[in-house]
């Protein structure tokens, strides 16, 4: 019998739904997986008031008293009221981040004390209000985890075809869209691939993950015609790649690239910018898409929607995407540890 | 007993699917409404020898007959091997599309022949390698009828609700990415809004279209963090839209608007450029989309997919959007005549 999973859960923004979907999955996944344990970081009064408000102070007393639920508690600076955000609470937020972190790093002769982590959604302002600059969870990780670049990826379900999931990666983030052309460069493309296929290796068991690729341009610029980005940059872009080994496609048009037949034999759709991958992607999955950090030394993921502050204490926040953020985390995780290592066929 | 409703369908290039989806549709729809009556605008040799070629021939022939399909002869300029791209042949092509214009418009004391057009696949290269300059269907229908602008928009039945239509328009349609935000102005929004609305309305018997309005950067700018363009031209002008009657809102990020408890209430997505838009759309309708142009004087749809010249007479060309675009046809035709004005309940 291996040693359980530990897995950090950072609650977020404390006056919005971070604690209630927390609390929401947990009690419907603990005990669905006899080998995770789950350790949460946040205010435990915050935490058992949240239960409160839900109605589920017993079922959520039991998972702390059974120990598959562990609260590390971090203390909030002042009283939260739900809904009400309080600049002084900033730092708890970072606080919790940083003690995920802390906990997912490994260090010689001392293995990572979790095994990954989940985050749930943060406030921007709060933390900018409270004096410390943040641009967002995925920048606040690399930068703390020392690393350059990191990619994001959003993975869920396909409705339309049972068992198949939907990856799409991002060439360029939160971009104003007319920056997006001149941010594409052939590094970028390369170093961005690179991450995508070892990270699908690494933390999905895909022996050779075959990546499909947009162009920018409508039709992918059909021959140049409407565009070049794809024979200037996107093509050289795919072509180094190859020869480095990486099944890369395309440039395909984005329009009919995300068609499930299409999409059937791709482990990965990579986008050159948001809106092109993220609207198909959140169409396609309903709103139940994971936002996975790749390139990070460790295994992030997070919830696909904000802190949704009207909703927190309400009992109506739905915890479906939290649900999936941390089963996803938990499937990391068993590859990553090679218990799932042939878990999926090759092509 | 009304006078049946009278198509034109274009039959496109004839080398490509034209010929065999239009065939292949009205094996389907004929006598599935007693009311229409299908001209067929094409080389009857042509299509005799792709009936055979399907191993329709008898099936054909009655239609024929039976006189819900009428056969319009066209002739080639030269034979046509399937799969054979032949320029002699490109002002064939056009001469079958001026025949359903001249047809569709009417004259002072003499009412149209036709009540909409269907158009089947194209090949630009064949028509621009005759000689004559040729950027696709739309223009040229846009020009031929004398209007400064024309709306494309694509429609599809929604898997995941039944009888729920997606309906997405495009603002710029087929421009390099580069020059999307430098071509979006309040005039052409304006224009785009009133087209959208006044023809929502004239064809779809929709009383007070509501017409959601994407931004152009990814969260809508998240209030001019990542781009003014909501705020300098997008909002202005459904400002503007609002004062002239218009129920348009917005603007809304595109990754989060096409989900179906976002477009439930929506009659159209107004998007910004053409990925933004159809990638989603394509997705959603599983392929099954069906061009629409608005703002012409006369009735058009058109399949929503190319010539696919390797499957020419091959049997294997699906005509499932053919059958869309038609079906399209005749509907929007009923409303114009006032046929099915009450067939939608008010919001």
């Amino acid at each position: 019998m291996p040693d359980p999973l530990a897995l950090a859960i950072s609650t977020g923004e404390p006056a919005g739904i971070g604690p209630d979907i927390t609390i929401g999955a947990l009690l419907r996944l603990a005990g669905e997986n006899g080998h995770c344990r789950y350790h949460v970081l946040g205010d435990a009064q915050l935490l058992a008031s949240r239960a409160a408000a839900l109605g589920v102070v017993h079922a959520w007393d039991r998972l702390l008293a059974e120990g598959d639920v562990i609260v590390h508690h971090v203390p909030l600076a002042v009283a939260c009221d739900p809904g009400r955000l309080d600049a002084r609470n900033g730092p708890y937020v970072l606080s919790m981040l940083d003690a995920a972190i802390a906990g997912c790093r490994s260090h010689p002769g001392t293995p990572a004390r979790f095994a990954a982590m989940v985050t749930a959604p943060v406030q921007k302002s709060t933390i900018n209000d409270a004096g410390v600059p943040f641009t967002g969870h995925t920048e606040y990780l690399a930068e703390a985890a020392g690393v350059p670049r990191v990619v994001m990826m959003l993975a869920g379900p396909q409705p339309a075809h049972a068992n198949a999931m939907l990856r799409v990666a991002l060439a360029t983030t939160h971009l104003p869209l007319r920056a997006v052309p001149d941010a594409l460069t052939v590094p970028l493309l390369l170093q961005t691939l690179s991450i995508i296929d070892a990270d699908l290796r690494r933390w999905f068991g895909i022996a050779r993950p075959r990546i499909l690729v947009t162009g920018l341009n409508p039709h992918a610029g059909e021959s140049g015609h409407m565009g070049r980005e794809e024979i200037d940059i996107i093509e050289p872009a795919l072509a180094q790649a190859r020869d480095a080994g990486i099944d890369a496609r395309g440039p395909y048009p984005a329009d009919t690239l995300f068609q499930p037949r299409h999409l059937r034999d791709a482990d990965c759709v990579l986008a050159m910018y948001h809106d092109q991958g993220l609207a198909p992607l959140k169409y396609g999955t309903f709103g139940h898409g994971v936002n996975i950090t790749l390139g990070l030394p460790f295994i992030r993921t997070s919830v696909d929607h904000g802190t949704a502050l009207d909703l927190a204490a309400s009992g109506q926040a739905e915890h479906g995407s939290m649900i999936e953020a941390i089963r996803s985390a938990v499937t990391m995780a068993g590859h990553a540890n090679g218990r799932h290592a042939a878990a999926r066929p090759p092509h």
